[in-house]
């Protein structure tokens, strides 16, 4: 007998290539989460797949539920962000290109609400995070490059994962260069490499399967449900 | 000004592959330590480029020393080893093949002076060691397999360095697998896969030089210097 | 304005997983192929998407067609050589596990028909075999090694495309070793290494999604259409 | 009983890390060459290793030769052009840097003397170079990025040897970008990739030991000697 009851899930951005992702993983598999509204700016039916459905303008009228899970633009974060403030729910955000204004305000939330955002919420992503940061640390002096690929239609380069796993090897203390390539329907791919004289480390990360993103924003928002208030990272919530 | 005087060292198989690399590493590089004895089991000169010459037979009668290194073979292991007992002196070694009894004294002897044994010294490996055994804590339930690739004239398959690697990955959680490679004059590459549904981490180390093991051991022997008795990996001593 | 009608196609095994990729790629991309009739075993319904649904034991009374794409099973494939033998069509197959009574059968077929049987039809293998056999010509006397990976769930090691690749190497004059590794979902990947002193060469090949298989199969039915009766390899039909 | 004579050389650029390697290699393996000459720009002892040593001022005096190896500088590549010209002798030439009016003298030259310039004189290249051309006139359409990677004292970006490759790309009608690292004492790596929706092919390869370049231009030499005249490439002597 399971004695936790499922984490009630709110999904923001409902009809983006994330949001069907969610809903879909949560209708097919044991994620330990039951979807109670999923948000877009427009619904045209009310309830799809058991799941009730609410327009960005309805968002104050959702009913109750424990975590959100925020996958949209810059232009509907403020007030999933303010909704969490106000239910005092926490909110998993994996929007990108948020504005200085909105980073401090998810700033100042974490002081009332667990949040977690990030670009990237795979586990095996997190977790090349936590050893990267540790090699830098352990391989002083040796040099660190950070390549990555991914499809020809991501525009921006490099990746921000790249810049986050760059991130964690100037944290152990290493000073990365970075290459980007774009070919063909590539789901994502980073290497950060150390090289010394004689010897090289390389470590990484290939995605093959966008569900990955999906099924880490679900496993964040299990571990983040009922957390005390704060900013957490992916790699807290291991 | 360097406070500290060099690490005096007796350098145990000399003559071998292993020895002439420490021997002329501590010739050419700035290592902090000083040969004062080569020992062999046959000795044509008594002194070459400044370092005294011993045979196996003479091995009682060396100078004093603070560390011995030993890359040799298991007929010669008993005698360096009782001489470090003996004298209270440091041990670092890398002969394979030992028995279960030589095995057993290695641990005895650990109880009254400071010794490290380990089939590959290279920084990057130790490294590596510590980022499987990491990896495999964070990643429960991921597929584990191990693939090494060395130069023809090896003979053993999986490697002393995967074996120790798939140990590391246990000590984690995981269960690896093993597949081997034997081409061209591969100096040693080492990958370890981690793989579940959708995504992949792959850690990797690359020698293309076999001094990057001479200069672990060198590197190995400065730290092992007046450390507390004991049995010390690689990792312990970066 | 294009001149040439689509080549009509006989799916057979249409309910399986090679089946089903091709009638929706058919259904949703530009392939120059139209589906004038799916067979499989059983049949719930006789018009699936516009295409008519057959029986095994409808098989003699099917509309005309051009090419018969099989992927089914060594129990069905005697009837489907059969139907193409006397309606003289072009026959592409993927069915593995043939009897020898089997594949004499389809030599002898290609006497009379245009057919094509291979392991992986996907337009990178088909590549790479070319170039293993180009590069173990150009490479006398080097190591030649192939890697593969598969998910878990295959059963067969080396994968029948690491050992086409193998026959490759081969004819090209390499004698090569075998290595395989079974993990997460991996579509399937293949790593013919050719090695000698001081330098390597790796030819790669990385599957990352199913539909290839099937793409490559609708490539070959278009190019074996109207083409005189032989055997043809993927490679012939690039 | 071995009916040809050994190949008389002379080695250009002596004194450098290519010549060098050379006059080793010559003095050390079987190589079917024998040096008759040894030039450099300043020489202190006039025999070394039983191979007489001219200045370059001394260069009309050498002795006959069958073949000039040139690693040099572009300021003496006029002068060891001129002197095969005279002599009606081959020339192999690694000298980079040279200007357009070198080049056009090389092209004016190959109409008297058969001779090979290359940036790269390793087998394994000139064999990448054949598959790379190969590959991209069979993926037509496929995306094409091109990865090397070097010693961080090399400061050309990208590498000779890359651009060279994806000459051979543009051959094959592909349309490739380029991507550089410069990382510890890496001999040289350059990868070659060809990706398209779910699949892609990765062409590498790994030099680990400088020796495979004057090995390269050695047998370029013997296979040179006794040519037509003519502007050869390292893949036409294979």
């Amino acid at each position: 007998m399971d004695a936790h009851p499922p984490v009630r899930l709110l999904i923001h951005g409902a009809t983006g290539r994330m949001g069907q992702a969610l809903l879909r993983l949560c209708r097919e598999e044991t994620t330990g989460c039951e979807v109670v509204a999923a948000v877009a700016r427009r619904v045209d039916t009310r309830v799809v797949d058991g799941v009730p459905r609410f327009t960005a303008a309805e968002l104050s009228g959702v009913p109750a539920f424990d975590v959100a899970i925020d996958f949209s633009l810059p232009e509907g974060f403020d007030a999933i962000l303010a909704l969490c403030v106000a239910r005092g729910t926490a909110l998993v955000s994996g929007t990108t290109g948020l504005s200085d204004a909105q980073k401090a305000a998810l700033d100042a939330a974490s002081t009332t609400i667990p949040l977690a955002w990030a670009s990237n919420f795979s586990l095996g992503v997190a977790v090349l995070h936590d050893l990267v940061e540790r090699a830098a640390k352990l391989l002083p002096g040796w040099d660190c490059d950070i390549v990555e690929a991914h499809h020809t239609r991501k525009l921006d380069a490099p990746s921000g994962t790249a810049l986050t796993l760059g991130t964690a090897a100037q944290a152990g203390g290493a000073d990365p260069h970075y290459a980007s390539i774009r070919a063909g329907d590539i789901v994502g791919e980073h290497l950060v490499q150390f090289a010394a004289a004689g010897e090289r480390i390389e470590l990484v990360h290939r995605a093959t399967n966008r569900d990955i993103f999906a099924r880490g924003a679900l496993h964040a928002a299990a571990r983040l449900n009922a957390r005390a208030p704060g900013r957490y990272r992916v790699a807290d919530l291991l």
